[in-house]
């Protein structure tokens, strides 16, 4: 632990910012297929090479004429035109309109010679010879003269050559995003690759012997974890316009951190490190760069992500002469900031101060719906006199009504993953800010410019049924923090509904909107190897129990049957669950307690028969409890939440087979079918 | 013309909504690697397989004990604990704690058996033997001894296996969109590929024999243009979340457009053609699908768009049975739409019609950004009893105010493709209404969700100076409809400034930004072959010339110097310009004279020294002209306003070479420095 590096003298975010600011990122310009530059930012300004139309050109179907052959005709004294020819798009016209003449013109092709006008073929008769009065006839022969009933001036009806964009005009300026519009005026102009501002490179280094990339084998007895960060921060390099590149794990070891940071550095405008949260693998990145660059900064004054570095990369001095680099321009240095290690962490620092410097090298503009402006549903306190970047979840209470989105803190340390996904965003909260009250108005930076707040946010037991449910909604958000937490957040007014397993002594003001029953038990192996017959065997043999903790209500339910146990036995409860081993050992989820048996870490765990069954298990039965789902008084008009009772009251009613998910799920049924 | 069609029974919008919903168009989903996961829409719920944490992790750097060890433990009466090993992140436990004894322990590391705490280092000293009082010294050794300053619960400072997310649980929702978070979250759980929505193939056939892909050698006399809807309506596709599928062009004939529409049909989910603006083309399509599929619709009562064709194309039998199709579940038919041939018309029926489908087969949600408020910059009437899609522009008053931008029609005729640049969205107007007032606010859908207002709108002259000075400000949108029309416009009160070449009559109350001045004359062919010397040889010699519209300052300028020349001879203007052969041929653009000289279209053109001498022509000088940028007064104090005239202030003042762009454009220089 000595080597351990004290983050003093902790930089401002201003300062950062700075530190970033005067990285230098961009890269080259560069020239892509029309086809592959949307969302790509032009270098130069696009002049028109060529007249478009490049010809006058026809808008109308009708006859090209010389518009004074017209002067004077009306619908009652038409101008009687001999017709010369025809002249179609796409075709060279092989005729020309003499005086007192015209041609068949379709919309799109030249104008002939002679010709100055079209008249639309509305307002023309064709004739036959020796017809002079009527429309022509149905005797396939072609009509020789055409009587013309309106007069035209020059140029009606022809879109003269340049009339859409001339040669020498400014098409489009440098800075202009390419967008559909864009990419249609460049394709009139006949351009098929264009000069665009070149996406950063960006090389992703993550850290640490414990990371194993996803899709490889994971061994959790030795503390491996799946890479979280590298395609978390790839995904929001590529959102910011930069190109990500991946590099493989480094361990702790000097010499392979350092080759690896220099090759990244020779292959990549900004390099990224990140996903170790091991002190000594910081420590080693903070060594090489200020052995191989130029250490800017270390350390900012913000919560999270005190462990931020900034700094540059020395390239190899070699590269360029072995023509090892494509790009002789490269300056001799690569930019470098090192992430935290947590997952939320890593991805606020990232949006807050290097998405920002990614968008600018690659001259993309900042998102439009990057910041939206929300209502704090809950206080917050906070005091520790430093910057905080507050992970928030939203709840657009009313969508098509504009107004602000329900704002509640998420905070479940920053080592979480899932709150990655319970969080849409980041609010900033001032150092000498000490509450944010309930109903104030608070700025959010979404995490991604496509964040969408969730329709519906739920809360309380986690159970496999509803997970079907929640499977037929528009984007819930639910959050499986038990049953007795749940109802205390329901209380506190950010969710709409809580879903509770069991009873609870907890009295809260709620709508019932309905539920299912399911049986709870004894989760044991195979073949009930240890013929665990019922709770007494957990207290009376010699087992290894897996327990849920106290906020489940299937825990709820165990401990009231212990206490009927307990009078049955005229025992205190306590006296029975000293004698159950692993009774004070609790997992988090209904499954956990399963898998935990199947993995022989335990004989008994405390679960479901739907899991048991699904897993290949034993399950000895205690009993069906109710699960019921708990809707805010405040919130039942709301379109998702009537929705939900909507998906509710059909969910598990039509018994109709293999999609019911009452009726295959072992040991489910309808609340009014159910015992207790 | 006897095989026009014409389009009678106009369906509604409405019915043409329908049709298009009842055509099915979902793909199968598909499974892509996480990497490639951004943006993609979940296919089915996503439960965690795995525990994350895998283990119980320790969440500080710091010892490792029994909490029971500590109880008691203080600053003054610290715990001393034998130190027995050490574990690191990504290596396997080699200590157990035994009661009494603690484990250096890191972030992120596994916790050794016996263990159920953390005590954090900070709250810790290092004691070697026979030392029980006092911090480690510098000799070397390890510690053997740590003392302990705090008492920790059971569970401090550990994560425990499955906390963060639990084999079992939900992860993810079907129909989650995967944004960097999301990702994040997978990742964590060691997936590495996810089942996602596949995008809808969109085949596009472009009709019309006069069409060339962009980049393709075109031929103006024969009518060929560049087929700018392809592009257009693929980048429109690929931001609705469809996969684009170029078909080359068809021309008009049936068997050719069967074979292409059948070929198109057996590998899309749908086909769109687009491109021709021909009748006959238009007829032939209509034809294959009476024939080879299902029409539902023909025309729909919209203004543009008239022309759409709704239906079914059926796939060919065959294909299935000879392994053709890698896509087994493919039904008998793929959707059709036919769009206008019109650019601007094609876009917006697409984004109004087509663009929705699309985004709901792929399950897109509707882009946040894609519709907006404005405010009438201008009066339009409208009375044509169909609904409208007025394509409109924006500028953004106040960008930071949160006030709507303002909006004004763009109608240069649906055929001009600059009109796709010019327009920013579409607005839609009822059948009913007559008129929209100016300051009337109005619903913009933008032409894309990444559609971005211009920061300043300027009008007037068009002028290779000023094409360089708008490449230095940030997103300007520049309508060059010459001088008169410019301040005509400026007085209307939509744009910011008004650009004005030479003089004019048209009084509006303005502030003149700067300017500089241009030298114009005749452009003629290099060597001035014709020995023009004067605006008497136009007059006198028997040249064809190509002037400029009435429009622009060069004509006025031209049409001073005539009057001139007329009064000194003592005779009508007129009777001079009736001697100009081709006074009245006028084009577009200020390259547009000299590119006809060039071509020897003619053999005098209206231009400036600037573009004669770049296109290597000869110049005969007529005089200096001012052009003056006019702010409108009650912009004077906007940003881009602002920008504009500090730009124009340091605008080839500088003098400093290749970069000033006064200096390096001949016949160009300051306004202090002109004559006239």
């Amino acid at each position: 632990m000595s080597d351990r590096r004290e983050f003093r003298d902790l930089a401002t975010p201003d300062a950062a910012r700075e530190a970033i600011d005067s990285l230098d990122l961009a890269p080259e310009p560069e020239t892509v297929p029309l086809t592959d530059a949307r969302g790509r930012v032009l270098a130069e300004r696009i002049d028109a090479a060529i007249d478009v139309p490049g010809f006058d050109r026809a808008s109308m179907d009708g006859y090209a004429v010389r518009a004074r052959d017209t002067f004077g005709a009306d619908e009652v004294d038409p101008a009687e035109l001999d017709l010369v020819g025809a002249v179609h798009a796409g075709s060279t016209p092989d005729v020309t309109v003499e005086p007192g003449t015209c041609a068949e013109i379709s919309t799109g092709a030249v104008m002939p010679d002679g010709a100055d006008a079209v008249v639309m073929v509305e307002r023309t008769d064709e004739m036959r010879s020796g017809d002079s009065n009527e429309a022509g006839g149905g005797d396939g022969d072609r009509p020789d003269r055409i009587a013309v009933r309106t007069a035209v001036a020059p140029g009606d009806h022809v879109m003269s050559a340049g009339a859409d964009i001339a040669a020498g005009a400014r098409a489009l300026g440098p800075g202009t995003r390419l967008t559909p519009r864009e990419i249609g005026l460049l394709s009139a102009l006949g351009i098929d690759e264009v000069p665009v501002e070149g996406k950063p490179r960006v090389g992703i280094v993550s850290t640490g012997d414990e990371l194993v990339r996803p899709g490889d084998d994971l061994d959790p007895s030795r503390g491996e974890i799946y890479d979280v960060n590298s395609t978390t921060i790839a995904a929001g390099v590529e959102e910011a316009g930069g190109e990500p590149i991946f590099y493989p794990h480094a361990g702790d070891d000097y010499d392979e951190m350092e080759r690896l940071l220099r090759r990244a550095a020779d292959e990549c405008d900004l390099v990224l490190s990140s996903g170790s949260t091991s002190a000594s693998a910081v420590d080693v990145i903070y060594r090489v760069i200020e052995a191989r660059g130029d250490l800017l900064l270390h350390g900012v004054a913000v919560k999270p992500g005190k462990p931020m570095l900034i700094g540059r990369l020395d390239r190899s001095e070699s590269d360029a002469d072995d023509g090892g680099s494509d790009d002789e321009s490269r300056s001799g240095e690569s930019a470098y900031v090192g992430l935290p290690g947590y997952p939320v962490s890593a991805l606020t620092i990232f949006r807050t101060f290097v998405a920002p410097a990614i968008r600018e090298a690659a001259r993309q503009p900042e998102p439009a719906t990057a910041t939206i402006e929300g209502r704090m549903g809950v206080a917050e306190r906070y005091g520790e006199g430093r910057l905080r970047l507050m992970p928030v979840g939203l709840l657009d209470l009313n969508p098509d009504s504009g107004s602000p989105p329900l704002v509640y803190p998420v905070d479940k340390g920053s080592g979480a993953t899932t709150s990655l996904v319970e969080a849409d965003g980041v609010v900033t909260v001032a150092p000498d800010t000490e509450v944010l009250d309930a109903g104030e108005t608070v700025s959010v930076q979404l995490f991604s410019p496509d964040v969408r707040p969730p329709s519906l946010l739920g809360v309380g037991e986690d159970d496999p049924a509803l997970n079907r449910l929640l499977d037929r909604l528009d984007a819930p958000r639910y959050l499986p923090i038990g049953s007795r937490e749940g109802l205390r957040r329901l209380r506190d007014g950010v969710p709409d509904v809580a879903v509770v397993a069991g009873t609870t002594d907890r009295e809260v003001d709620s709508v019932e909107l309905g539920g299912w029953s399911r049986e709870w038990g004894i989760v044991v192996p195979e073949g009930n190897p240890a013929d665990v017959d019922g709770l007494a065997s957990l207290v009376d043999c010699d087992l290894r129990f897996v327990n849920r903790s106290t906020d489940s209500g299937l825990r709820r339910s165990l401990d009231d049957a212990l206490d009927d146990l307990a009078t049955r036995r005229s025992v205190s409860r306590s006296e029975l669950t000293d004698r159950i081993d692993g009774y004070a050992h609790t997992v988090r989820a209904f499954e956990s307690p399963v898998r935990r048996v199947i993995a022989g870490d335990a004989d008994a765990g405390l679960g479901l028969r739907e899991t048991a069954e699904r897993l290949g298990c034993a399950f000895v039965a205690l009993g069906d409890q109710p699960v019921t789902i708990h809707a805010a008084p405040d919130r039942t008009d709301r379109d998702a939440v009537r929705a939900l009772a909507s998906v509710l009251e059909n969910f598990g009613a039509d018994g109709s087979g293999e999609d019911d998910p009452i009726d295959t799920l072992a040991g489910y049924s309808r609340n009014d079918e159910t015992g207790s």
